[in-house]
C-alpha cells in the first residue's frame, strides 16, 4: 500500500512502527492460511515470536510497500514465516529492499482460544531446508524462555531529571485496547502490539537526542502472553545503551483486564529497539552519550554493549562470508 | 501520543475534538478501572458529563501529548476524574500546560447495561476535599436538570443565505456508528462524539470567519442518552454569538436508531464550543460580528453575551485571587 | 466532512476512493433507513451496484465535502439512491459539484442474512418518474448478468517486464477484513472495497505514468458476492487501455474465506477506473501508449477502446441534448 503523511515522521520517514506492522498482518494471514489449508477445526495463526529484523533503509511518504510472504518451516504447532518487504518509488519505479524478517505463528482454536492445534506440514526442495530450519526452531525455543525470566522489572517515573540520563528520555503510552486492534479471536493482533511500542521507542530515542531519528533494527520479540480486547495497555521505553551513532531503547508492554476478569497486570511483551539519528541528508548523526546513574542502570548499559558489540561481530562475518 | 497530520487543521494546529478524545479515553480508563477495583459485577464507566474547559495554547503536529487524570471525588453512583494535558516538543523539550478537565463517569454494569452499579468511596487526604467533592457534584447535577429541558431545539436549512447571519455558516454532519467507535458495551465512546462536535462547530467557525480557527474552550457538556452501534448521528452546529475576537458555536447531536429498534430519533447531547480566529503569527484576530435575523436568533445572541460576560467575570476574579 | 491529508496523494488531490467510499456510506444510510421505515423484520441495506460515475473536479485538502442523498427508485427488491457530492472551500466559500452517483442497494435481513426483504414503495411525483426509474431497474438488472460472465479472469505475475506494457505497471494489493470494515451483519461495508479498488487502480496509473494522477470515472461496478469478516481479500489491478490523455485500468477483487468456512476464494468484484495525469497547473498531460503483447491484451485494448468511444459519443450527445 501507499504511504501516508500519517504513517511517517515529521521529516517523511515512514516509522518502522507501521512497517512492522505490515509484515506481521502477512505473516498473519499466510500462516492462518496454511493452517486451515486442511479440512478440521477452523483457527487463527497468533504471533509468538518475531525474529531480529534490520530496517535496511527508510521508507518515505507516496512510496509503496510491496510485502511478500513465505512459509520456511513448520513444526508440529508452529509455523516459521519468512516476510520481505520492497519499497517502490513508483514514479521513478526504483526499488528497494527495506525489511527481511521471520516470524513465528501457532494455530489457536477458532472455538477454543485456549486449544493449539497441530499444523500440517509443508514440503521441503532439499532435505537440508528442514534441518536448518529445525535448528532455527530449536534456537527460538531456548531464547523465548530466557526473555521469559527478564520480565520482572518495571520503569519508574523520575523528578527534574537531567539531561541525557535514563529518567529524562524514558516514555510511557496507554491504550485501550479496542475491536479495530483484534483479530477474530478477539486477542490484539501483534503488529498493533509491535507498532505502540515502536512509537514509545521513538518517543524516548527523540528525548534524547533532540534530531529525526529512525528505527535501526529491533531485537527479538516474544510474545509471552495474549491481550485481550477491553484491557488497557501501559507501553514503557527506556534508553538502555548508546554507541557513536545509535541508541539502544527496552520496551515492556503491560496488559491490565481491569474488566470482565479476575486477574492482575502482567507482563505480555519486552523487547529492545535500536534507533539512529539522521541529518537533512539523510547522514547518520553522533549521538549523546547516555549517562548512567544507578547500578542497574551500568548493568543494563554493558548488557547493551554486549549485545552491540555481538551483533556488529556477526555482521561482520557476514560480510566476510558474502566477500569470498 | 504524537500528534500526526490528520490531527491538525491545514495549520498545522491540532484539532481540540483529536484532545477531548484523548482526554476522554484517559478519563474512562481510570474510572472504569476503579469501578473494578473491588471484586463485584464487572462494569464500563460512561461518560455523563465534561465540566467546560479552556484550551490555553494550541498543540501543533509533532508534539506529543501527555495525559494524566486522577479520580477527585466519588458519590454512590459517580466518579470525578481530573484530566491534565501537557504538549511537550521533544526537540526542545520545552513542556506547557494545554488543557485541563473534570469529567463525571457512571458505572454500567457489562450484563446489564440498563443497571447502575455502586462506586467504591475513594479517601480523601484532608475533610475538605471531600466537601468541596460534594458541591461540585451537587452543582453538576443541577445544571443536568436545566440542560434537558434546553434540549428540543431543532436546526432548519436556508436558502441563499446572507454573509455572516447564522444561517450561513451552519453545518451539518452524519456518522454511521461503527465498532471503533464504540466501548466493549456496544456504546459510543464519549470522545467520538465530542470528536465530531469538535468537527462540526470548528466548520462552522470557519465559514464564518474564513480564516484559520481554533477551539478556545468547550462549555459544559451533558451526555443525557446513550448512543448504540449502529446508529446514525447527525451533529449540527449554528453560531449564537460573537464578541469582537470569539465565536460561540452551539452543537447537537441527534442519534437515529434506524435498525434494530422501534425507537424515534432522539437529541443524545449538545453543547457550545467557543473558537478563536488565528493569524499565521498566532495572534488573535477580530471576527465579523453576527448577523442575527429572527427573534430567535436575536435571543440566543444575547444569552451567549450573557455566558461570555459570566465567563469573563468569572476569569477576572481568579486572576485577582491568584494576585493576592 | 473536511478532507485530511490522509485522504489525499502527494499533490493534495483527494483519492477518488475516500468520495466513493463517502458516497456509499450516505447510500447505506439512506437506503437502510427507509428500508426500516415500516414496522417488520429489521434489516441492512447492502450494496448491489454502482452506475458510471465521472469526477468531473478534483477535491483538495482541507475543503469540506457536502454529501446528499436521495431515493429515486424502488422496485420490489431493490432501492435506488442518488447522491451527489459538493466540494467546499470553506475559506473562499466557492462550491462545486465533484461528483454524482446512482447505487442500488438490497435489504437483508439482520436475523437471516440471507434472506432478501421487501422494499416499502415510494411516492413518484409524476408517473413518468416511476416509468424511467423501472426503466434503469431493468438495464442494471441486464449488464449485472452481463460481468458476471467475464468475472473468470486472473492476473500472473510478470518477469522483467518493459516500460508501458500491461505487466509492467499491473499490482494488486491483500487486506484482513476488520470489524471497522464490517456493517452490522458483518460484511464488508461496498465503500471500503472501492476505496482499496482505487487505491490498486492509482497505483498501476502512477506506475505507467510516472506523475501526478487523479480518478476521472468509475464505471458501473456490481457486487456480485458479500465479503465476510475474517477474509483476506486480493485487490489486483492492469491496464486496458489508453487514450491520449486517460488510462483505463481493470481491478479485480478477490475474497478468501481461508477461516470458518469449507469455501474456495471466489471473485466478490470487478469494475473498470479510467483516470488522467495532471500537471502542477492541474492541466490533463500526455498518457505513454499502452504496449500490448498477448493477444488477450490486444482484444482487451479494443474493447477498452469501445468503451472509450462510446463514453465519448454519448457525452457529445449529451451536451448537444443540453445546448438545444
Amino acid at each position: 500500500r501507499i504511504m501516508r503523511p500519517d504513517d511517517a515522521n515529521i521529516a517523511g520517514n515512514v516509522h518502522g512502527g507501521t512497517i512492522l506492522k505490515m509484515i506481521e498482518e502477512a505473516g498473519a494471514i499466510i500462516s492462518t492460511r496454511h493452517c486451515n489449508s486442511q479440512a478440521g477445526e477452523p483457527c487463527v495463526a497468533a504471533l509468538a515470536r518475531v525474529e531480529r529484523t534490520d530496517f535496511l533503509s527508510p521508507m518515505c511518504i507516496g512510496e509503496v510497500a510491496n510485502v511478500s510472504a513465505e512459509i520456511s518451516y513448520t513444526s508440529r504447532h508452529s509455523v516459521e514465516v519468512q516476510v520481505n518487504v520492497m519499497s517502490e518509488n513508483i514514479l521513478t519505479g526504483a526499488k528497494r529492499v527495506t525489511n527481511k524478517a521471520t516470524l513465528w505463528y501457532v494455530p489457536l482454536s477458532l472455538k477454543n482460544v485456549n486449544k493449539v492445534l497441530e499444523v500440517p506440514p509443508i514440503q521441503y526442495a532439499r532435505k537440508e531446508q528442514e534441518d536448518e530450519g529445525k535448528k532455527r526452531y530449536e534456537e527460538q525455543k531456548l531464547d523465548r524462555l530466557e526473555t521469559k525470566q527478564r520480565n520482572g522489572d518495571v520503569i519508574l517515573p523520575v523528578i527534574n531529571p537531567e539531561p541525557h540520563t535514563v529518567g529524562y528520555s524514558q516514555s510511557s503510552l496507554i491504550h485501550l485496547v479496542g475491536p479495530s486492534d483484534c483479530t477474530l479471536l478477539g486477542f490484539v493482533h501483534g503488529g498493533v502490539t509491535m507498532k505502540l511500542m515502536d512509537e514509545v521507542a521513538g518517543i524516548v530515542a527523540a528525548r534524547h537526542c533532540k534530531t529525526n531519528i529512525v528505527t535501526a533494527s529491533v531485537d527479538a520479540i516474544n510474545f509471552h502472553e495474549k491481550i485481550k480486547k477491553g484491557c488497557v495497555i501501559t507501553v514503557s521505553g527506556r534508553m538502555t545503551f548508546t554507541s557513536n551513532k545509535s541508541m539502544e531503547i527496552e520496551v515492556f508492554v503491560d496488559a491490565d483486564p481491569f474488566v470482565d476478569e479476575p486477574r492482575e497486570r502482567y507482563r505480555a511483551v519486552s523487547a529492545f529497539f535500536t534507533y539512529v539519528s539522521l541529518s537533512k541528508e539523510g547522514k547518520p548523526l553522533p549521538v549523546p552519550q547516555l549517562l548512567t546513574e544507578t547500578e542497574d542502570e551500568k548493568r543494563r548499559f554493558e548488557e547493551g554493549k554486549g549485545r552491540y558489540l555481538q551483533t556488529k561481530a556477526k555482521r561482520q562475518a557476514q560480510m566476510q562470508q558474502a566477500a569470498q
